[in-house]
């Protein structure tokens, strides 16, 4: 059996996403900026994604909804944009955001650093999550942004946007999230929750890799990333990849429908729950962050005394994908940084293993999965040096 | 009968370009980046496309071909990296351009003067193109980057990259090339060329569109336009477009070998050169930058008295695409930037016409547009109030 556990990684497309997108490779392939019936053969289904895009994310008319390449040229946009404008042209120079951000955000902040923008990393509380009064203690007069991410990639964790919101609000601060967890996942509103900016990718709902987007309130100034052509009302030029905004309209459709939310937050999570109890029924694990206030699809569990790669290799024989956490940061052997900000101690920086689920996982494939999951921490136990070996009160310092 | 000339504003994608992409969207889904069987799975043939991407431009191993989503991004990413690297954080402050660059080069250079950086835009001469001697002399000690395109959008004159590189390898300069409308057209050889850096987009050679590359010469430094994961060795973050670049190498294997590349030449270049003798027989008609040194597959027609937007909407009614210039100037009305520098008055600044054809085309095509391209000629003609009225000498003015 297959069980495909790593959908904060990326999904599946949808069937039905990839028939919206299939006439416009071969049949209807006319550039939409061009002045001819093959290029406006596309605006009718572009108009209908960017509608679906817009009542996704309850975004006002006015507003922009601008089509990327995905959440990481979203979030370099973002701040980038907003260090020329608002810092390198500006009066501002402070950041404010979290230690446990996607690479995409912090590997950014780290390189403005490098340009002179002063960053602030809020450390995240054992919950895994912050308090919406601490970005208040962290905005200073001279703070351009503050980017918080919605819903953590690796914990499935939330973070108090709406208050944070309100906050940044009061203080007349720019306010980035990067929703690309939340979306399919949980409501997202960005009016209600006064937001400036949210990123997101396709990919992470169903939709096709290679395009995400960026919301942009009304009348907010954003330097582009990408100067050139005039496509999307001269805020990010270059032609518009016409099959792949199709599809994240659709796939938008999917996943923000009332009922598809309700099957979300009730199916998978009853999946992920069952999948959670049954691994914490073995002693010395524990859920990183705790069981509250999560996304219904996710949980990071640290197994004392299993290598986190081993366990993947291990079930990846069994069929089973899972992940140590971020894809992004997968290729090297780093610690977790979400393990590091939770004060894991160096032992147990290693040892997570995150579940993530969808719409597509089935009991049967949960089933098999715990049984293969519980197997594979006893046999990687057996051959830990650090846990076979240790003495029982080691086991449970947990 | 529909009949499709605008080739150089985008392509229809190939239907073995698509049947290889297609696995990837709902079978074959998995994160490249994990480490498991189901982002492994998209290992094989995303390693195939690469090769085909080397092979396609004739890349040393060596050196870095980063896959992008688009050309661009790949302009916007090399001159705002070399911006960083050598004028912000080096001696540097000068760069050499042509004044017909597409808007990605010339935005972004507009874009660069405003952060303080010079750009020298080099004038084309009556052929539409530059002589490499030029460029010699507008280097300066001070330039960090010579960016010229390799072949030009809209008329599809060819620039003497071979020279410009040899040139730019004895000053010892960053050389980029906008490769975008080569790729397909002729051979690219970068290494040949001394080239730092040259940009591409699949949808310009029957690939799909967001998708794209830098070739980046082994040793040259680059920072990232997107900061984030360690895809691409840390050169480009963002989960990659897996089915686009699948889709991206099978479109660059099917244009670049030898046989496509002597159809392109001896087929596509028999079917525009009809098609341009045909419109040339018309009197006060002129091919802009004259007919020598272009790709196959290109013209720009200036026709005295027929307005270039006017002609595509009547081209249109008879279910033939072209365009007035590059589409993605296309939405506004400003006239069209080639045909201000080769020097056209304001009457005929507005009078272009481009055909680009693809190897889809058909002599029956071509056959069907002429007729209706002479017969909106006459229409055209017969309306206009600065060419029916004019006397003979005015007529002949061109």
């Amino acid at each position: 059996m297959k069980v495909y556990l790593d959908n904060n990684a990326t999904t599946k497309v949808d069937e039905s996403v990839f028939e919206a997108m299939k006439p416009f490779f071969c049949e209807i392939y006319g550039n939409p900026n061009s002045l001819h019936d093959f290029g406006a053969g596309t605006h009718k289904k572009m108009a209908q994604a960017l509608d679906y895009l817009y009542d996704g994310i309850r975004a006002n008319d006015e507003d922009d909804i601008v089509i990327t390449s995905g959440a990481t040229e979203s979030n370099n946009w973002v701040l980038k944009g907003v260090w020329i404008d608002e810092i390198m042209h500006g009066e501002k120079k402070h950041i404010v955001t979290t230690e446990v951000e996607h690479p995409a955000i912090t590997a950014t902040c780290k390189f403005l650093e490098q340009q002179g923008v002063e960053v602030t990393y809020l450390p995240v509380n054992e919950q895994g999550t912050i308090e919406a009064h601490t970005v208040r203690d962290f905005i200073r007069d001279d703070t351009a942004l503050v980017s918080i991410m919605w819903a953590n990639n690796e914990t499935g964790k939330l973070f108090p946007i709406e208050e944070i919101g309100q906050i940044c609000r009061e203080k007349d601060v720019l306010f980035h999230s990067d929703a690309t967890q939340a979306i399919g996942k949980l409501p997202v509103d960005v009016v209600r929750c006064n937001l400036d900016f949210i990123s997101f990718s396709a990919h992470k709902f169903h939709g096709p890799k290679g395009v995400g987007g960026l919301y942009i309130k009304a009348g907010r100034k954003l330097t582009p990333l990408f100067h050139g052509g005039e496509q999307m009302g001269g805020r990010r030029a270059g032609t518009v990849d016409v099959a792949g905004m199709i599809g994240m309209g659709e796939a938008m459709k999917l996943v923000t429908s009332p009922g598809a939310l309700a099957h979300e937050e009730n199916y998978v999570r009853a999946l992920r729950d069952k999948l959670e109890n049954a691994i914490l029924e073995m002693e010395d694990t524990v859920v990183i962050g705790g069981t509250e206030n999560r996304t219904p699809n996710t949980t990071l569990i640290s197994i004392r005394g299993v290598e986190g790669e081993a366990m993947l290799w291990d079930l990846n024989q069994n069929g089973i994908g899972a992940s140590t956490g971020s894809a992004c940061a997968s290729e090297d052997l780093e610690a977790n940084p979400v393990m590091n900000a939770f004060g894991s101690d160096s032992e147990l920086a290693h040892t997570g293993v995150r579940f993530s689920l969808s719409r597509y996982n089935t009991m049967e494939e949960i089933e098999y999965a715990i049984e293969k999951i519980k197997g594979a921490i006893k046999r990687l136990r057996g051959i830990s040096s650090s846990y076979a070996y240790a003495p029982e009160s080691h086991k449970s310092g947990l």
